[in-house]
């Protein structure tokens, strides 16, 4: 059995996960599925990595960022924590990551929060399954999480 | 017996442990607190260090911070050093921060400090007892510390 | 044999791995490459992690970068990553970015990635076949990759 | 008998390290002091390194930043690596900064700097002496080193 | 017999390395110099990790940065690189980094560049051979590289 971690806020004005785990159930019925809710952005890293701890193959972590300069900071810490957390593991930990100021309207702002979380659980899943090989065929290709993909410049 | 820590700093211009610890022993009267009061900012991630070395399963660091850009720099290096803390330890240091240009009004500044460390006390306890269940019931309900609520987009 | 290790994106518009795994295959056709598409820009880090897990005496990386300030956050980011990576390891992780701003003509834009992409395939095989003297007759030549060389200030 | 560690720059205009110095001797006879002059900011980090590895219980480093906006760059990079220097090792590393465009007047910068660089000094020696006890009854006071005080908010 | 260790990048429009190697040679003839030439700034940290694992006492790197924004975040990420890189490794890696935007005038340039990395060159010297007090003479004297000395405020 499979492990995957999923991390989301308190902060968050969308609740992304339930997407997110709708995604993994039906497309990985034999996950375990561990969720681990923090307040905000800068507990993200740590839960991810008590996730990892628990054994999960993988984690999706569901950030939400303020508008002002210094949350912009905080989202750089943050990032920061990720990756060096994914470099000494060697676990891919997928960083959703919506910023408030991408949309004035709130429903507008709904939307690009479930449509980045979903496409990257499917990310998730297409590299736990298949690892390096999965996502080959849109290299380049100017896929977009968030919105409608821009497309490659050529061919 | 459990051991929580509490970091705060002389820089400070509100005494936001008085009340965090005051909330942890009414809400976890099991636990010991033990304290450690730093002159600024750089100096609180090895002060949690030290505290999550003598034992305590987790810290809450009371960090304020000035309005110049050069401060938001320490910000950031602050909560880059605290992140990684957590994630090399595995365990939470919850970081409640103020910053000075949060409000003009000085009054104003206190009730968003005492605010915001009082809600964070909140947090850490139910991650100490429950877990990242704990605060699942919140996942994106626009939760804030340090002034009202914003509530969610959608439901 | 020698291993190389190739990381690229699904949100970049260019398939520059195409053009990189060409040069390899012509100037070192004793290698064998392996591949690792992720989403983004931030994933890459983890990915030339596992490549060098797997035995990859170097990796190129290929990155590419959205024109809004909180991009150029997750740049810095995921550059510190790559850095932090091959210090730990010892091993060199040539690091091609592209960044959207760099022109307003997405031809041009291709051209830049392909020139930088291809001339770092000969810079890493240079440095994986001969090491540390491998590039000395370029020391302080003004050589770019993406462009034309600016060559040196004087001689 | 306890070591202390001080670490300065030749790049500061100000010997800040003498008055430190006089301080430690002053107020803690039984240390030894050493000191470790560096040609910058960025080489402090590595300093301190060196002399908490000969012993050093604590280090107190006396940094001059430029006015350029890299210059802060610079700041933010050492700043990073001092703290995790601290929770790499679990020592205090007081952080003593002037910055260049605190003060026009050169006059004024000096007094700054020798003020800040003497209460850092007490602050070193207390937490050394009495740990994370000894600053408490000025937690959240609202203390400046550099300038006088601010003081808390209320009480 | 020491090894000095000298990394310089292909990016950098003047060879610094020359007039580095000239001073080390002619004050410490006993060294044996290690030089590692890389493609540009983000890959100086992997190549000075690799001299000091090849047995160098210290490493000075000369690393060239652009005049645009992003040029400076990837200066503040090798920055950060290298000082992470000295505290792992507690040998000092004097960071010799001239900004393309310091001057217009290339001629200008040019002069900056051979200053500081001939200034630096000697600072390293001393170090390695007499260690944190070899510069304490010069503390807090306002010492720059790249242009004239501003001399201390006092004294």
């Amino acid at each position: 059995m499979i492990r995957i971690g999923v991390v989301d806020t308190t902060f968050s004005r969308v609740d992304m996960a339930k997407h997110v785990i709708r995604v993994i159930e039906e497309n990985m019925p034999e996950a375990e599925i561990i969720r681990y809710t923090v307040p905000g952005l800068k507990d993200i890293p740590v839960a991810a990595k008590k996730l990892l701890d628990q054994g999960c193959e993988a984690v999706i972590t569901l950030g939400w960022v303020g508008a002002k300069p210094v949350d912009k900071y905080s989202y750089l810490a943050a990032s920061i924590g990720l990756i060096m957390l994914q470099i000494m593991t060697g676990k891919h930990v997928i960083d959703v990551t919506v910023h408030e100021d991408e949309a004035d309207d709130p429903e507008k702002l709904y939307e690009i929060a479930v449509n980045r979380a979903v496409k990257h659980a499917y990310n998730l899943i297409k590299l736990v399954k298949y690892g390096g090989e999965a996502l080959r065929e849109y290299a380049g290709k100017g896929l977009r999480q968030g919105g409608p993909d821009v497309g490659p410049i050529k061919e």
